[in-house]
């Protein structure tokens, strides 16, 4: 390997993950029967990590290891192995304020930077689900908890001073990954550059106006900023439909790798960029008009109840476990200091909400003019359908970054996304 | 000692000072002569720490050590000695970014956790040539470039983000000192707390409304999760005219052993506070009334030409050092794009001054009911001289708080302080 790797690393293989676990006494005994007789196989799709998928006669396993470059680009781009040990850190914090909306973590191997984790079945990548329109039930509600337990209770209202401190100091050196973000997501689109792509030229004079729109820069360049030194909470830092598996009932976060201490607004805006790209892709997938109209409004109504759903349940959390060092709830007793604190917080959850749609339109533009893209626009074949799904997508990604203050709540942003995005 | 401490160490005396210092050949020669004629004299005066002033034959020394409890209190409040470890680190910072404006750092031992640095001489502490009514020409002007030069320099506007994160898991730990700002500067003061005092009964009116005070309290609330979360720049923590050593002609930073990565308005605005409650307390030193008119109208010069100049120097190192990663320079190109940048800068320093106004008020608060007071109002022999000053220095520190939005620019704050501190 032309990449220095600490001592005893090695990247597993489908031949030699079955070795590796059979050395781990909880997980050979969860698998069952001999490691000879185990079925591996190498399924990561991802673009950074080897991921195998194990199963024995009596159980299976998920073995995620971190290679020492970018898998997307190759040896080229080196990438620490230290992220698996953020993402492994990350998911045993996750794990404990959101059980069951993880998979489970068992153990993590310090040489190998490989994490073995509950494989999760028959769960498939939600984006997938999309992309056949399949309509989840559970997942507005269950991915609200997932954002308002893991977020609230490793912010300055849920987690004392000297706790939260411990995570920063922890997850402060994950720079890596933020950068691949502070570059990807907040820089690149909006100027010329190697790593960009879009549908050309259908979106040549679309990508040429986003570099140009100062009004947009200033704005994307708040947004980074607030990226860059805004430690609210420690947040998943990748929360897009990629990173959520599904069954029809189920929903599971993975992926943590790009945790660090950020602002709120950050995971919440990605997953909800994510679903308006998915409803400005519909059109897209449609074999005649008006066939996916019933799920884009479906999407539509998700994205609203998983807002509402997220403020609720953050709220009644702050309502009821004020367990960290901001807002002293000595400082607001009785009903009229109740009266008050409660003005404080909704003036809180509308300052997320306006950085939530910000943080929403930069994943829109990064997915549509950087380099990577979503499997929702890529599959649509043909490039001027594709476009024009994707320029209606840029309008309302435009709008939800610029134009944060105008919108007076989540039904007004569906409302937009209903007119900008209509096929 | 009561508390346990570090293998190695003990607290210095004056007789075992000198040995200390003998084992470092550097300091040995700074000092020159025998270390037998070494004159040692402890002057700590401030609330937590040892310190001495070495003098031999060729030089000086000053030699501060942490204790491993509060020195005002005793050994009831036990505080951690990394604390100097913090001071020395950020120490080192500040002479790289800000040469001359701190004292010359020396040397640091691990096991003593004592700082041996530049002796300053003839200098005197700030608080004290103030309550003198002694003026400082100077002090705007280095003063402003201290903070310009410390907190642009440490911000993402003039660090790269991968050099910043070093910085905050480096400072994150910094738990103990950070959580003594917490409680006393933004907790105690709005609520009873046995910690509380004040001129009393004159004032106990006065401490009432502001436990009451329900705007305040949430306006304050908005200042302790910017401390708490903000992640702004390398403060040095505690900026008042007690960590602040003059000459007629020279201004020298010292004691930063609160440094973390905070919000920069709470370095700008405890000075400013600072400034702001010792021009309330000059009248209460008049012999005859008017006597100190023109020195109050000094300091409030010197407010102004320190913001300004602060202001000033900021705009400019970042015009001239975009070496963060915040504001990518690639997006504001041309005219244009100088035009837009511009106007986010001025953004920017207007959201500085506003978060300055509301730390300075929560100065001037704490400094008045609080634990800890500021001898510029406790030199006030007579009780109802000192509470009416102090009542004044409450109704304009309210107003910097409550109405921070309202005020143009420092020339407006002067304006006022001229009639609210008016004798």
């Amino acid at each position: 390997m032309a990449i220095a790797t600490p001592q005893g690393y090695r990247a597993l293989g489908e031949t030699t993950v079955a070795a590796f676990l059979a050395r781990l006494p909880e997980i050979r005994d969860r698998l069952g029967g001999e490691p000879a007789a185990w079925r591996v196989r190498e399924v990561g799709d991802g673009n950074l990590n080897l991921v195998f998928l194990v199963e024995g006669p009596e159980g299976s396993v998920c073995v995620k290891q971190a290679l020492p470059y970018v898998r997307l680009v190759g040896e080229s781009w080196p990438l620490g192995l230290e992220r698996a040990r953020f993402e492994w850190e990350a998911l045993l914090v996750e794990h404990r304020l959101a059980p069951g909306r993880v998979p489970e973590p068992l153990h993590f191997d310090e040489t190998l930077y490989a994490i073995v984790m509950e494989r999760l079945a028959p769960h498939i990548i939600m984006r997938k689900g999309m992309i056949a329109a399949t309509v989840y039930p559970n997942f507005a509600e269950q991915i609200a908890e997932f954002m308002a337990n893991t977020l609230y209770f490793t912010s300055d209202l849920g987690m004392p001073a000297a706790q939260k401190k411990k995570l920063l100091e922890r997850f402060a050196p994950n720079v890596e990954l933020c950068k691949i973000t502070e570059d990807l997501i907040f820089t690149d689109p909006y100027m010329e550059h190697e790593r960009n792509r879009w549908t050309s030229p259908q979106l040549d004079d679309a990508a040429r106006a986003i570099r140009e729109d100062l009004p947009l820069k200033q704005a994307v360049a708040l947004l980074k900023l607030k990226f860059l030194c805004e430690a609210q909470a420690l947040v998943h830092g990748d929360l897009h439909t990629g990173s959520i598996m599904v069954t029809a009932t189920d929903t599971r976060v993975i992926d943590p790798e790009f945790a660090f201490l950020g602002p709120i607004g950050f995971d919440v805006g990605k997953l909800m960029g994510n679903l308006l790209m998915s409803c400005a892709s519909q059109p897209g997938h449609e074999r005649r008009p008006g066939e996916r109209a019933d799920y884009q409004a479906w999407i539509l109504r998700t994205l609203q109840e998983l807002w509402n759903g997220f403020e609720q349940r953050f709220l009644e959390l702050w309502r009821r476990h004020p367990e960290g060092d901001a807002f002293p709830r000595a400082h607001f007793l009785g009903p009229e200091g109740e009266r008050a604190l409660e003005a404080a917080r909704r003036r809180y959850m509308r300052q997320l909400f306006e950085d939530s749609l910000g943080y929403a339109g930069t994943s829109m533009i990064r997915r549509t003019l950087g380099l990577a893209h979503n499997a929702d626009m890529e599959t649509i074949a043909d490039p001027d359908r594709r476009a024009a799904c994707e320029r209606r997508n840029l309008a309302l990604a435009r709008e939800l970054i610029v134009e944060a203050r105008q919108f007076a709540d989540i039904a007004a942003v569906a409302d937009r996304a209903r007119i900008v995005l209509a096929g």
